[in-house]
């Protein structure tokens, strides 16, 4: 007879497990990365590892899980003590920054490799559109929420906006990690797309809106 | 003694060659292409291939190069007969929808899976920055046109308006591959980003800049 595995032991070997998944796939990219790695990265033995994930794809989904369970939280903890969208919104651009700035330190590349691929098979297609269709919701419930507070007075609907965002947030992670932040010039790309939030969403606030 | 190959012989078996590799890395994407591909694909002896280019990584690269060449020309193409940078804009505009449209088909998947991982080697960084350096420059030079023509007063400088575009860009084509262009919403996102043009650059015909 096998030995009882607790609940808490098997997340905790699993969560274990993803770690070094993850740090395999920022080492060498998603399609470089093997079994093998993993298996050596975790110090567990071949079978301990087997047990839970049966391919570097599945520990790639789980991550990715993962990662968008974290992101669903990101708006509110932007906004401040002044409960201010706006004020949130330069924060986030402030944390995207810093995102691009250690984002080779991070799963965007493998992401990024990983989701540019998988278009190919057709096995993915629900989980991006639900990905995406979910990202833009709580991006549009976000500015929608600036709206009803009377933060902003949008001259296009605000999902348009949101479409418009989603592109430039992408773009600018490919463009940091191909050159650097620093050769992409994000934080300029950053200010400017700001001062087109301003104007698209018609920041009430006298100090926030630039007059040409 | 070998046949003696004609300039022009080469010329035209290389291009056969790299049209081959073309096919075989739309098809596949970077990483999934072998040799064995491309030389199945051409249709010539694998010696015949071999004579040219020594790696995939070797054909990916001269198609950059081509690539990047044709695409020079493309914004004194889009200037119409009255010469306006900013109907040109949005004729630019029209014709990324085109190719986000079309993507799929396109060598843009495995361009973006190529550069993705190419920092990691560190070989290409005077390639890449070299590539953007000089594709912004393009843009700069084509945004100016309209300042020094009178069409724009752009209320930051025209630089900073390019980093955001470039960004946008190619998060739009990502956004298109991943989730193909009708549920990336591209044309919206286009239509948003021609919105935050018209004030950025302050496009000065009348019936062009729309008033909140």
């Amino acid at each position: 007879m096998s030995p009882k595995v607790s609940e808490e032991h098997k997340e905790s070997r699993q969560q274990e497990i993803l770690e070094a998944a993850r740090r395999v796939f920022i080492r060498k990219g998603y399609q470089a990365a093997t079994m093998k790695d993993v298996v050596e990265e975790s110090g567990l033995s071949r079978g301990g590892v087997y047990m839970y994930y049966g391919s570097t794809e599945e520990m790639m989904l789980a991550l990715v899980e993962q990662i968008d369970r974290s992101n669903e939280t990101d708006y509110d903890r932007a906004i401040g003590a002044d409960g201010s969208v706006w004020g949130a919104i330069e924060r986030l651009m402030d944390q995207t920054q810093q995102e691009a700035e250690t984002v080779t330190d991070s799963l965007v590349p493998a992401l990024i490799e990983f989701f540019i691929n998988a278009w190919r098979s057709r096995k993915y297609d629900a989980l991006m559109e639900e990905r995406y269709r979910r990202g833009a919701q709580i991006l549009e419930a976000f500015l929608q929420n600036g709206v009803d507070r009377g933060e902003f007075r949008p001259i296009v609907p605000v999902g348009a906006v949101v479409l418009m965002l989603l592109s430039f947030y992408d773009g600018l992670m490919v463009q940091a990690v191909q050159l650097g932040p620093e050769a992409a010039q994000t934080r300029v790309g950053l200010d400017t797309m700001l001062e087109a939030l301003r104007h698209l969403l018609q920041v009430q606030d006298g100090n926030k809106e630039v007059s040409p």
